[in-house]
């Protein structure tokens, strides 16, 4: 299991953002020495807070496991990022984001007694969010420019990267359960098998003449599995998962029409690889839905309903929160002079981090 | 184990059919699209005769991995049609193919007492006879066409997808036996070893300078994983499975000689992907040699020896009859002006289901 | 985790050493032959001693995770003569090889009483040093040949095979270690992350512009799990794990410029892969620090503390004798005239060995 989600993180996400056409080698490279760079940082940071709370460590696999799955906030905020910002600033980024992250799984852990399993399944939220505010600081590409389009070819090295996050995601969800680790692979498979299902459906609906768009495929097949992470575990009939993966992979489409439309362009997000659409609201779909599944079960049960309902929301706004304003911090640090923050008109380019000792032999 | 077959049903059967120049995204997007709504189909037809017959429900995950094991018949009939039926076709063939496929395992079981573990191990037996049974219906491409030819850029997609297929085959032989579980395992890497080995000899052989023939590779290597299919728990030396694993390759290869030249122009067949030579043959040779094996095994201790060959060979027949027939009428279905049938000239086409706003800027 | 180790050698392997712009096609293709062969070698050579030396066999599924780490040798060993050496060149040297591996680990066994394990993580070593001493005896290319070169297409598909065995590193080291299979994963894990992190900052810091360089990346990334292979399993702290990774690392982009230009020329050695400084270097320092390990812990309790440290040192230069020897015996047959050695000019071409049907409608 620890090797899946590890295969998954590195290999999957690499090649799930290689979509752009100049810089396949940046996105795959680079994504390397962000998750690396991420682990050894998320196992010290949380070496450090158990070391200053007296708590026992755990045994090494597990930790290792556990850094793997913090590492995803910083490799979904990168997407936004992707091609704008230079290595130097993803390498801050990474140190920032992670002692950022395990602070909020702290925050949550003793303010609202929230189990460490729930702030764990932030992290496509916590990513998304951080990586929006922090790319909020970065200038446009201009709009004429042609390179950050995708090629027949870098969409099909892509989509090799979404088809192994595809597979790989029912072992991401059930990684840290404790228990009923099986139901969480059941549950998460049948959420991603009707969240692709959609896609396709949708896919066809919404462009010209039906036919289907890879970038809507690329990014609704995921929503599914990013939607039932807080609830895998506990959801006890496949067709609840099936509804969520519905719902999350029409939230997703929809949201790329209407935020690419109406919310990035007048307060000047431009996010490259779409993170806020394809992790964003599927997140906060699966943190709703996990609240209304707990009222739904315990609709007699329980003396204070209400008391669990504001409790799950308070933890959903704390973390976008502690996401957006730490994610603005670190924007507006990433572009101090010190970092020699590359110009719009050089961005998504390989050769500005990358020896091309074959270039003279044509491209 | 269940992730390894997920796996190798999704990525490594998508990328194995991305051998066409121009149409790699439809190859491994609707494959995609296919297992998906293969499997919720075929969890909902279990669900429905174990409904109907009284029977109770197994485990959620083993559900699941039955399912996926079911849907690679569906995978290999999409192979036979591949560019050439069109999404809404394929989505009603997967529906159609999956209600008979379990329809014939209840056939099997209620008829001829013939136990679950062996018609499960006919898909590839089935997917191949319904798959050309219904490509029979499609007209042939015209001769002159270059867009059914590979690339030496397709090729190697496809070669990782067979790769990928190679890895997991041991796995996916042995995911539905209860006992025996390593021993399915050991024999099945024997064949495969001894399937490519003989792949690159014959290949050698057959082509003129002695050169290597990609297809030849694609298609024979996987053979004797193939035929090692229904026998692999029970063999109990290696060498014999290394001896079937031959044979299959062999037989593959030849069977691509003489079925392409004498026996699809007569009958108008076009087989895109060559299924019939590929699991088609391999699994009657694996099928008739389990009835061998038995014989050898059992030579003195059965006293009703020729119940149990006519037993097996009536399986074996029944499976082919089933899946000739059941593909006939779905490829006239297929084939009413209702679905839209693509014209020849259109066939192994992209861009008639994908949007291709790259291709402005040069393909 | 025995399908873990053969993905990583058929998959990861096999792409690994596809960076070469006309031979993607016989990197791949016969890397797998290769395998096949050296594993069905393998397991009868192992078999036969068994036999001679009247020892009971092992469990079928462990001979065979044996035989494919000892086929990795042949692997590393085939990287130094790529795409110089013709297949019925290379099938010998398989055969060749895998029989002197085993009568290496049998020396060893018998009159140095070396344990198995120890032995058998000798691969590296063996392989690299046996690679070397063959290639010498091919004549060099031609300078000014572009054939050697990599495109960033055939970049990206090698990284596609690094990445791949960096994920199954953890996997490939742990998998013979009876004991502390956990503790091997946790360490090789950290180590390969040190020497991944030091790849990038050493490659930006060795190159013009302190742009990256993909060669280096490709080379040192994997030198950490190289190098901590003999000791993971014993290593008490992560942080020893990751010391050794960061200087394995550094000794590999060293070595890439000291081999490259003052070792190789005079030697007249042409290694294709630079399986010298990527697998033979990491893998002597491994060994080497495996020995300064063993002297720390066991300072004040063990009497024959001396013993010890020549044991192991001897245990070292005996695998890379045998393997220099022989492989400079097999280079020489290697170039008999009976195998039809390819000329220098012709080196490098997928065309020799491979049917291109594709190539009248352009490459």
């Amino acid at each position: 299991a620890f090797q899946d989600v590890n295969h998954m993180v590195v290999f999957g996400c690499g090649f799930f953002f290689a979509f752009l056409r100049r810089f396949e080698f940046s996105s795959i490279g680079l994504n390397l020495l962000i998750v690396v760079l991420g682990v050894q940082c998320s196992v010290l940071t949380e070496a450090l807070f158990l070391f200053l709370l007296h708590r026992p460590n755990e045994a090494g696999l597990q930790r290792i496991t556990k850094a793997i799955v913090s590492v995803t906030a910083v490799v979904i905020s990168t997407g936004a990022v992707l091609g704008k910002a230079n290595p130097v600033q993803l390498i801050l980024m990474t140190v920032v984001e992670m002692i950022v992250f395990h602070l909020n799984r702290w925050l949550h852990n003793t303010f609202l007694q929230v189990p460490d399993n729930i702030t764990m399944m932030h992290v496509h939220l916590f990513g998304a969010y951080f990586g929006l505010a922090a790319c909020s600081h970065f200038s446009e590409p201009s709009p004429g420019s042609e390179k950050n389009r995708s090629t027949p070819k870098s969409d099909l090295f892509s989509m090799l990267g979404t088809v192994f996050l595809w597979v790989f995601w029912p072992s991401f969800n059930s990684v840290l359960a404790e228990v009923e680790k099986s139901k969480a692979v059941y549950n998460t498979y049948f959420a991603l098998a009707a969240s692709a299902g959609t896609a396709f459906v949708l896919s066809a609906l919404t462009t010209r003449e039906g036919k289907f768009h890879m970038a809507h495929i690329h990014s609704a097949i995921l929503a599914g599995g990013v939607a039932v992470g807080n609830a895998a575990p506990s959801i006890e009939y496949p067709w609840i998962a099936m509804i969520l993966g519905l719902h999350a992979s029409v939230i997703t489409i929809l949201g790329s029409y209407c935020l690419q439309r109406c919310f990035n362009p007048p307060l000047r997000i431009h996010d490259t690889s779409g993170v806020h659409f394809t992790f964003g609201l599927p997140a906060v779909l699966g943190a709703l839905a996990q609240v209304v599944l707990l009222v739904i079960q315990n609709w007699t049960g329980l003396p204070r309903l209400d008391y669990l309902v504001w409790f799950h929301i308070g933890a959903l706004c704390l973390s976008i929160n502690v996401a957006l304003i730490s994610g603005f911090i670190t924007g507006l640090i990433l572009n101090f002079k010190l970092f020699k923050n590359i110009p719009a008109s050089k961005y998504f380019e390989d050769q500005l981090y990358w020896e091309f000792p074959h270039l003279a032999v044509g491209f």
